[in-house]
C-alpha cells in the first residue's frame, strides 16, 4: 500500500475503531453476567451500537468510500455518549471499554475534521 | 409487539432500508459482471456503502438505539448519492437500486426528522 | 432482474432472514426492559449472533456469492438455536422471535441444500 | 479482562481476522482502480465476502459467542479461497491480502479446531 492510500491515511482510526469494537462487545458480553445486569441494560444497548458502527467505520475507511468521513462524525458521537455511560460502572470491562471509547471518539472526530 | 414499539413505529424505514441494502448488493454484483465495468467503479463503491449503513441502520432502528436517528440522516445522505450515481446508468439494476435508494432516502429523512 | 438473478432466486430466504433479524434486534432490545433480565441473558446474547449472521446471509445472498449456501448452513445452526431458547420463554417478543427463528432456520436448510 | 476472558484467549485469531477484513476493503477499492478491473471481478467480490464474515468474527469471538467457532471455520473456507484468488494478481494490493488471508485462515481454523 501507498503512503497515501486510506488504509495508511486511516491507521490510527482503524485501529482505534477495531480496538473499541472488540472492547464494546466484550463489555456487552460480560455486563450481561454481572448481577447487576438489570443496571446496566443502557451500557448493555450502547455497547452494542458502539461496536456495530465502529467495524462500519472500519470498512468505510479501509475501502476509501466517500462517506468515512460522515460515519466516522456518527460513531464519534456514539463512543462518547457509550464512554459516558460504561464510566458511570466500576466493573473492569465497563472502565476498559470507557477508555477505548474515548480514544476511539477522539480519533474519530480528528478524521473527520481532517476530511 | 405494542403498537410504540421501535419495529411498528419504524415499519416502513425498516423495510426500505432492507430493500435498498438488497437492491444494492445485487446492483455492486452485477456492476461487476457488466463489460463497461470500468465505468461503474464508483457505482460498485457507493452500492456497497450504501448496503451496509442500511443493514446497520435496520439493527439501530430493530434494536430502539437512542442514536438510530442520527445513523438514518446519515444513511439518507448515503443513499442520495448512491441514488445519483445509479440512475446515469442505464442498466436495470443500476435503475432499479436509484429507485430503491430513492425510497430509502426519504424514509429515512422522515425517520430522522421526527426523532 | 432476471428470473435466474440471486435475488429472485433466494428471494424466500432473504425475506426470512431479514425478518428474523428484525425479531432478534427487537427481542434483544426488549428482554434488556424486562424484570428477568437476568434470566434473560443467554437469549439476549444469542438474539443478537442470530441477528447479525442473518444479515451477513442477506448481504451474501443478494451478492450471489459462491459462499452465501456455507455462511445460510451456519446461519440455520445459529436460528435453530436462539428459536430454541427464545421458546422457553413467555415473553410475547420471545414467542415471535422463536417463530421468525424457525422459519429463518427452515428456508436457510433449504437454500443450503439445493446449492 | 481476565487471561480466560474469549478476548484474551481469541487474541491473535481477532488480530488476523481485523487485519484481514482491512486489507480485504482496500484490496477491493483498489481493485476498483485498476486498468484491468474486468479480470478482478472475482477477486473483488471474495474480497467483500471475506472481509465481511472476517467483522462478525470478531464480534462473535469477542462477545464469548457459543457459535464463534462454528462461524470461524466457514471464516477459514473463505478466507482461503479470497488468499487463492488473490494470489493469482500481481497487484500489490492482491498480494498483501493473500498474505492476510492466509494467516488468518490458519488463526480461525486453530481457533475452531481449539472450540
Amino acid at each position: 500500500m501507498s503512503s497515501q492510500d486510506p488504509v495508511h491515511q486511516h491507521a490510527d482510526c482503524i485501529a482505534a475503531c477495531n480496538a473499541c469494537a472488540v472492547a464494546c462487545h466484550h463489555c456487552a458480553a460480560s455486563c450481561l453476567q454481572e448481577p447487576d445486569v438489570q443496571a446496566m441494560a443502557r451500557c448493555i444497548g450502547l455497547d452494542l451500537d458502539c461496536a456495530q458502527i465502529c467495524q462500519l467505520s472500519v470498512a468505510l475507511m479501509a475501502g476509501g468510500s466517500e462517506h468515512a468521513a460522515a460515519l466516522c462524525r456518527v460513531c464519534a458521537q456514539v463512543c462518547r455518549s457509550c464512554a459516558d455511560e460504561c464510566g458511570r460502572h466500576s466493573h473492569d470491562h465497563c472502565q476498559q471499554c470507557a477508555e477505548a471509547c474515548r480514544r476511539c471518539a477522539g480519533e474519530c472526530e480528528r478524521m473527520a475534521a481532517a476530511a
